[in-house]
């Protein structure tokens, strides 16, 4: 007999028809011998209905309050799928973040986790129920409610199932599983059965279409093994685990990219200590978010700096980088706004020579120019010209066998 | 400075604007120097909304998984107030039932309050904070969610002012407040200035629609001075206390009646002990509640005994009676189904002879027949042929000066 935490999102539990057919999945999974620990999201719609009544009332809502607002969504939504069960003759229990006690810290709308009391979820499946626990919440140490943040009901579920100790962590979506890559560009894109936890968090471009990178994190940091499934389509779905030695594993597990990129450089800054953060400091005060940073040797003691924004941040990154760079009597600021994101994600490539140069290879036979190269352990990322995108993903697609399993 | 509990209903909170018109209120009464709790109802409409929601996956929703549900209504209102306070720059801190502690017992959908902590209320009233709490709602001792049934908002406004020692609990609703008798009726009914507890009680079937009985109890038992109010047109409204020995009192305070009663009687009932268990026990086992009860002696060793149900359980009411009869050897059951009770009510009738008299005579007057009576120390009832009703009322309404103040 498993443990299985599922987790149900918005549009799975979006009207009374679909809480129906959840209920339906849960009691085969129940029949089955199962013990279940379901986690929901708020009914899809209830969120923004809540967050428009709310801004009708106040410009910038201040968090506790907006976290007392919010969490009703998901509230209603344990109420009656836990009535949806017990319609079939099915014993079920719902308990809100508060009375599970998911214990955060007190940043309202986007707490963390800190504890997890896991005595009523315990004795109510000793009691042979179905728990129904809501996502996106918890409360502070003093008792005030709080939420994760959007796609926080991922979060809740795979802590729940760290807590518990639950065999697999089952994450119910809108789509079947995770991708070689995104089928609207690579029609051949295959459902992955496996991917290791740091491959999904180096998808997180395509992965964040799928779960929250957060939930994988937290995933891999306790060992839950975590299922993506569709609510809507039988299958296996994709499962995400540590990576396992005894497995014969391919060598690319997908390709990712972001579209929407700019890049940023400044040639000919003075090379001494701390220069990242001169250049940096003042574009994190902005609050725009960097992705790749490259620094690399300029000529006479002086070194050029790169770095990607997303496209919709570039305007005003440029603007405060010309102001950096004339403080730094650097010699020129360049920019590209029609860049694009192309990686190549794998943790075989850690065991496996030439990876690199089979990318860099298939590129150049298709003429594509690469004006940026960064890479991790894991992951080949390169920059070029967005009008490539797709024939990028393509070769590199076909160059890596991906279409085969 | 005073403290003052206030308790706004459904129609109150009922859209954006209102809640902004409520806002508006509180701010008004907190510049006079005020310390404020808010109680709020669920938007007018929510509970239906999530009644039906529920009704749609189960035929009998249990009551725990009903009161999660529910609980979320007035818990949209307490954030929502709150954002439209502090829009206006008012600090306000939102509490739920369960965060506030409100302690009931565990009977859900009609839990009775047993504790309140009132310790984090106290603390942001300290911190010169309007305290927004939900109504409605508690835990019980192992934090699941209750609720007080309809109109329980009533009773946890009354409830936090005995807990907070308030000056006064002041209840806005769509009436202005307590009448002499209901002007639909009688144009000329006045409102009252005053009202003792056991009057508001007394005058049940008018009091109703005003508040709930149940927070006239509570607000007698803990000795808090209630006051019923518009929340759309401004005015002192009713003040419903203790008795006050200094002050001059109308003999009669108003003329209460009910609309769908009929009567039922058995006739030639052995005259036994604990006869009227054996009536009225079948009766109660189908869940009808029963009003006025006479028993009146009959002849030779056999008694007469009567009582009256609301109209729509006249039917079933017959059919348990018809039964019983025959299996107590009685001589005849009749009834009547169109049948209306009046009733006189005035804390002044214990001081003062004759109330009854002019009551009769009045009727008598007006050719109505009185078919029953019952009178307890501040109350007389009588039940006449429902034709008569208005004229019944209105003729008493004269006869008791009740127009003048």
């Amino acid at each position: 007999m498993a443990l299985i935490v599922q987790k149900y999102g918005g549009t799975s539990v979006g009207t009374v028809e679909r809480i129906q057919q959840v209920a339906k999945k849960i009691i085969k999974h129940q029949q089955a011998g199962d013990d279940l620990v379901i986690v929901v999201s708020a009914m899809s719609g209830e969120t923004n209905r809540l967050v428009a009544l709310a801004n009708e009332l106040n410009d910038r809502p201040r968090g506790r309050e907006l976290d007392v607002l919010l969490s009703t969504g998901e509230q209603v939504t344990i109420a009656l799928l836990c009535m949806a069960l017990q319609q079939q003759g099915i014993n079920a229990s719902s308990f809100t973040g508060s009375q599970v006690r998911i214990l955060t810290d007190n940043t309202h709308n986007k707490a963390r986790i800190m504890e997890i009391d896991d005595n009523k979820i315990r004795s109510a499946l000793a009691n042979g129920h179905v728990v129904v626990v809501a996502g996106f919440q918890g409360c502070d140490k003093d008792g005030n409610i709080t939420t994760l943040g959007r796609g926080g009901s991922d979060t809740t579920a795979v802590a729940l199932a760290a807590a518990l100790k639950a065999d697999e962590c089952q994450i119910y979506t809108d789509v079947d599983g995770v991708y070689t890559t995104d089928p609207r560009v690579v029609p051949e894109a295959r459902r992955l059965n496996q991917v290791t936890y740091e491959e999904m968090l180096e998808m997180a471009s395509l992965g964040a279409k799928v779960l929250q990178i957060r939930s994988v994190e937290f995933a891999r940091n306790y060992n839950v093994p975590l299922r993506v499934l569709s609510s809507f389509i039988e299958g296996g779905g994709t499962l995400i685990t540590a990576e396992d030695p005894t497995m014969e594993k391919a060598v690319i597990s997908g390709i990712a990219f972001n579209r929407d990129e700019a890049k940023l450089t400044v040639l000919g800054v003075p090379d001494h200590p701390g220069i990242a953060t001169q250049i940096l400091g003042p574009i994190a005060k902005e609050n725009i978010e960097v992705d790749m940073i490259i620094q690399n040797t300029g000529y006479e003691g002086t070194t050029d700096f790169t770095f990607t924004v997303h496209r919709n941040d570039y305007d005003s990154a440029l603007k405060v980088l010309q102001k950096t760079a004339e403080s730094l009597n650097a010699r020129e600021v360049t920019g590209d706004n029609k860049i694009t994101k192309v990686s190549v994600i794998g943790v075989g490539m850690r065991s496996h020579a030439g990876i690199a140069n089979t990318m860099f290879e298939t590129l150049a036979n298709e003429n594509i120019n690469i004006s940026m190269i960064s890479t991790s352990e894991i992951k080949i990322s390169v920059v070029v010209d967005e009008k490539y995108l797709e024939l990028a993903v393509r070769s590199l697609h076909t160059a890596f066998n991906l279409e085969k399993a």
